[in-house]
């Protein structure tokens, strides 16, 4: 039977990126890979054609596909839409819906892209690391949240941050088998000195440890991650952080890589179904230029073959293909040094199809 | 009458920089400047003395005291005590008893460590940014938190994050008339597409800037602002933001400068009495050695000088032999390149004392 795949190209460039995605899909699927795929909405393209970010008509296509490829979604069109129905809800929507708590990002260094780093090319040659962040927990989700009078009778907003002891050990469990495949060991990030959660979230990480006594544990408060990330950032081989803790070091190790345009991310479920999307946004001010860079989005669909499909050989040449166009110097704008021949999203897309 | 200090040197290294410090104030007072100070206990030295980390004679003594001088606290042999009894909460205690809601962090990159700094030079040339951290509400202090059974019978650890109207007004004003005195540029961080804190925290902010037109104020997730820091960190002036994403960013940002050991810090009342503190840690692994840094720690003196006592004629004097020392090549070892001498914290601090 074909592996199904849902496809939401999403706003802005979302769709011109997703365009050399397909590209790559077409090459495999015409080597014979058994791999087929429809397309849906999602973000405001799904608020313009059905009125909300994340429609029913998505909710169904996503649950009977395999895996779910990801353009991008938001931008200024629905900045001033109600909260309920803006572009984000639909990405937070379909992660919580499907259960997708495992978000793997992977920080990468080109050695072909280090001009284009704010850090010295001895900080981050040769870099690789996971960051590792839980995606349905946390004071994203966290019940009670709103507006109330307080004690003084001052007007203010509240959210709530937790997590249970079953996530947080299902997260952990996914780290330490990430660490036993890579470099052995993991970094769990919280702020235990402050937080009754964090508590909690260091508590069950050990616990779940011993029962990978070949990964070396450490832990490490999110502030001092935050800096260390920039300090040295080849200290690190996993890390495990929860949602909020992990939105913000996962964008901030990206620029390690040069560019967020290099950067593929996964968000699995318990079964490894999963959703891939690259980790940068939708890029208004680029959108309809045929500018955006592509390879985000076709590294997604490697790291797609490799946790959804078991396909590690199909990733790895997705991953070279990568690396060759890299090397030839293909560049697109936002991976360009001054001087440098950019080209555009299509060229770019052609040029892996070609590598591969 | 003589300005009242209070000193609090803490735990580790931190009295070897502290002794430094006094020597700067001894040559101020015998310049006939009218202060005068004593010293106090917090943290771990306070636990060991008198069995709390912020035991009443300490705080009988901030409140007496015109401004507060601390060290750094907490240390391995604090870190397994009841959690209501290890220095961290000393240091939130003492913030949130008298207070302090506004904490200042400049991050300036002196020319002289570009050499240290992982960041190209051209990234961090010229950097002076004041990250303007809210520091007695968030989720540092919010009720209820604690451990409780979810609605699944799970165990879960739960934490409060809040705002109100009137503790972000306050900050906001803090901040617009910070950015007035610089560049005239806030960009006030949050989570705005998440959380209902941040949708109160953006609103009021825009709210109190309606008073400051002078002012162009921003706003940035937490999430792209900890990715902008590290790529372009020169397009802050002024940044604005609460206790926990302040915690992260300005550790962060700390990093831009080179070495954590050139950081000051200032904690502001509503009538600028203040807490003034080098960022960095208690450093028990160089403790006893005369090695640390004591430029942060000199640098808070200057920062309590501009700040508390309203003598910016001091704290540019203070903050111009700093730089002198270093012009002079004279380096500790966090701020040390191979090949270079490296003096001692004794000698570093008799430098500037020479340098005013
Ligand atoms: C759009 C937003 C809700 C989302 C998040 O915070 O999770 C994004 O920043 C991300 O990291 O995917
Ligand atoms: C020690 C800790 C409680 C403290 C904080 O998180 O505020 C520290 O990290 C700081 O930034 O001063």
């Amino acid at each position: 039977m074909n592996k199904k795949i849902l496809i939401l190209p999403g706003d802005y460039i979302g769709t011109e990126i997703m365009a050399e995605a397909v590209k790559v899909l077409e090459l495999l699927k015409a080597e014979g890979e058994k791999i087929e795929w429809s397309f849906g909405h999602l973000g405001g393209a799904a608020y313009d054609a059905e009125g909300h970010p994340y429609p029913p008509s998505t909710q169904k296509a996503a649950c009977e596909a395999d895996a779910i490829l990801m353009g991008a979604v938001g931008g200024p069109k629905y900045d001033s839409l109600p909260r309920a129905v803006r572009p984000e809800q639909g990405i937070l929507g379909i992660r919580k819906d499907l259960g997708l708590f495992a978000n793997l990002r992977p920080a990468l260094a080109y050695e072909e892209l280090a001009a284009a780093s704010s850090f010295k090319p001895e900080v981050i040659a040769g870099l690789d690391i996971l960051i590792l962040r839980e995606l349905t927990g946390d004071i994203y989700f966290g019940q009670p949240r709103g507006r109330r009078s307080n004690a003084e009778g001052a007007e203010e907003g509240y959210d709530t941050m937790h997590y249970s002891r079953p996530e947080v050990e299902r997260i952990a469990h996914v780290a330490f088998q990430a660490a036993q495949k890579r470099n052995k060991r993991l970094c769990s990030v919280d702020k235990e000195n402050v937080l009754e959660t964090s508590r909690l979230w260091r508590e069950v990480v050990i616990e779940v440890g011993k029962q990978y006594p070949d990964v070396a544990l450490s832990h490490m408060y999110v502030d001092n991650a935050a800096m260390q990330l920039v300090k040295n950032p080849k200290q690190f081989d996993v890390i495990v952080t929860g949602n909020i803790f992990g939105d913000i070091l996962s964008d901030e190790a990206s620029m390690l890589a040069g560019s967020i345009g290099m950067l593929p991310s996964a968000s699995l479920d318990v079964n490894n179904k999963g959703l891939y999307e690259p980790i940068h946004g939708s890029a208004p001010d680029i959108a309809g230029q045929g500018k955006a860079n592509p390879l985000a989005t076709i590294l997604s669909v490697g790291m797609m073959f490799r946790y959804t499909f078991n396909r590690a050989d199909l990733a790895d040449r997705i991953d070279a293909a990568v690396k060759q166009v890299l090397r030839q110097g293909k560049r697109t704008g936002d991976i360009a040094q001054p001087g440098e021949r950019i080209i555009g999203t299509k060229e770019m897309g052609d040029a892996v199809v070609a590598a591969l």
